[in-house]
């Protein structure tokens, strides 16, 4: 077997991932087994037991010599500033080597084959693993209401001022208001891309992904040149789900792809986080069916909530919300029963009050000179009756 | 021990809701062991364990006789058209007495005292048990927001569409939405009071009180003539929880009223569902913590998933919301996976389109031929394309 990390080692999975589709099991385990230039080798001589690999592989081949291109490619990226991370590397984000774990039954192909990643593409100064370690993922519908907008770059804004990453898609919507919010916090963030860093996917995203690849890093699976095909973006996902701490989809149509990423984080046993919206709202369905059929998936309301689930257990804890904490809520249960007895307007007699609160005069007499130092009842010429009016 | 539901059951009965507030629990298990007219005997001798419930009764005696109290209740009950309904009676709503059972933790007593009522003062025409057979309660905040409303009204009027009684107290905000929604959809609604009958509160509400007397009923634990004191809220919200087959809390502040009927009814072991709604109002904080800290909280965001809760396993099932159904989420994996491969702008050759899917070239022909048919992909002169652009 080659070095790993080196020279051969680099050019072989460049080749690999122009050869067949991210994620394939058979390619992956051939890696696992051979190395990447002894797999890169097989794989060229159609020593393979899948037939629509092979052809697949074979199409490819028609179309260039896959070491040429590589080689290609690489000095392509060169000139582009971007890198090649391969697992040997100090840089490699080892938590999305768990995919190798991940067992997810489908009907369709791309769906099962959620092997890890042979290589990233990499735009961007800073190390990749050291980036995604503490990461959070957002992400959410294309067509997000101005809430989910607004709801990600909060979250984004607040996340990354906590010292912690945000991870999303390209996308228009919720992607792009993840990236935006942490932008604006000076914050780091990673578009994890289903195209090549060079040509990032949609174009008209192309002042935010200079500034991701500025201030944050541009990955993909692919290398420079590969195009975003639709079944790219559901083998990305798996890279979302495993590569961060948790998910959060902010909001999610019926059926969409956040619903299949979710899946993912919750096959890895990941936080499965959901920021609910309005029942009325289309784009918060798919949230709310979430909610209601994986019993793991966790409700989450702000970023104190995502930390909770994410950080470490009672490091990020935050006490649960309060109504405004007011004298009352810490009086003593009889003080208590006497302001609950004293009607909103008019007075009673210190009598009266023992009655409808169920009291002794005497505890009635002693609390409510306690009562009146503290504010919360007044003597009138009728009786004792509240000092403020509540709403 | 006199005969239940005869005259001096009744009176007596009357008269101890008059004496004592309802739910304490020392009367409650008296009047189980001694029949009731035996129990306010014993209450009137001031033969009680606790002293505050002692005190009370004396401060109460003061006031007025007891007995002559309640006979001049009920006449006066009859003179406005309300009724007592007491546990003989064919219409006492059975379900109310599962509070013998509910064990409550609280610094505050009127949160323990939670035994099951000892009568119904009642105004409509409509059995009470059975109109409460097959109920849902809907509760929540009175600073309701837009949204609030607009679901709790909507929940109304389609559960009492499908035969559903509503439940819930007469407060502005989210009671006021379901009493109107269920209204509005000529259905029957259930105002559960914390004062008498003749005098439901708060008075701004008179039109909607005298439209449920007459389409539905007004009903309350406490005499006619008694006032909205606070405590009592509290005391009443245990019977919205114990009479209905299930709760929704609509919109609910943090450490809200809502929050303590869901407790109830969680021990109750009833359905203890919350609607959602945006992370930003404040008005649904309660509802998303009672979601985060109850496991057996549920969610639910309409009519069907409601029913599914309350109905008999099965009978209210519907299937999950799905995204516009389109020709390709019915294809066979070869095919879909062509779909996928296709770029949505330009064409490709077969051969390409068979590289790009991981297909061989004969699959992918024979199942162009299928797909040019079903009007998904079209040929072109410079290859395959696809038929309709997608969003």
């Amino acid at each position: 077997m080659s070095e790993p990390g080196g020279r051969a080692d680099r050019a072989a999975r460049a080749a690999l991932t122009w050869l067949a589709e991210p994620g394939n099991r058979e390619v992956w385990e051939l890696v696992q087994q051979a190395g990447a230039p002894a797999a890169l080798d097989r794989l060229l001589a159609g020593d393979v037991q899948s037939r629509s690999l092979r052809s697949a592989i074979a199409a490819r081949s028609a179309a260039g010599d896959a070491r040429q291109v590589a080689e290609t490619t690489l000095r392509y990226a060169e000139s582009l500033g971007a890198r090649l991370v391969v697992p040997a590397d100090d840089e490699w984000p080892a938590r999305v080597d768990t995919l190798a774990t991940l067992e997810v039954e489908s009907r369709v192909r791309v769906n099962r084959d959620t092997r890890p990643p042979l290589c990233f593409w990499v735009r961007g100064a800073l190390p990749l693993g050291a980036t995604l370690e503490r990461s959070v993922a957002i992400v959410g519908a294309r067509a997000a209401t101005g809430y989910g907008v607004h709801v990600a770059s909060d979250l984004a804004y607040g996340l990354t001022e906590r010292g912690w990453t945000v991870v999303s898609g390209g996308a228009f919507g919720i992607d792009a208001a993840a990236h935006h919010g942490a932008l604006a916090a000076s914050g780091t963030t990673v578009a994890v891309l289903a195209c090549g860093v060079d040509r990032p996917y949609p174009a008209s995203n192309a002042t935010m992904f200079a500034r991701i690849a500025e201030q944050g890093l541009l990955i993909s699976e692919w290398p420079p040149g590969a195009e975003p095909l639709r079944h790219r973006f559901l083998i990305r996902n798996r890279v979302i789900a495993a590569a961060t701490a948790g998910t959060v989809v902010v909001e999610a149509a019926a059926r969409s792809g956040a619903t299949q990423t979710m899946s993912r984080v919750l096959a890895l046993n990941r936080p499965a986080m959901v920021v609910p919206g309005p029942v009325t709202s289309a784009m918060s369905v798919g949230c709310h069916e979430l909610l209601r059929t994986h019993p793991d998936a966790r409700l989450v309301t702000s970023v104190s909530d995502v930390l909770e689930e994410v950080g470490r257990v009672g490091e990020y804890l935050e006490p649960p919300p309060r109504g405004r904490e007011r004298v009352r809520d810490r009086l003593d249960e009889e003080s208590a029963l006497i302001m609950e007895a004293l009607p909103r307007r008019g007075a009673l007699t210190p009598e009266e009050l023992a009655a409808r609160a169920r009291l002794e005069l005497r505890t009635v007499l002693r609390r409510l000179t306690l009562l009146e130092s503290a504010g919360l009842v007044m003597r009138a010429e009728d009786g004792i009756m509240l000092a403020t009016r509540e709403a």
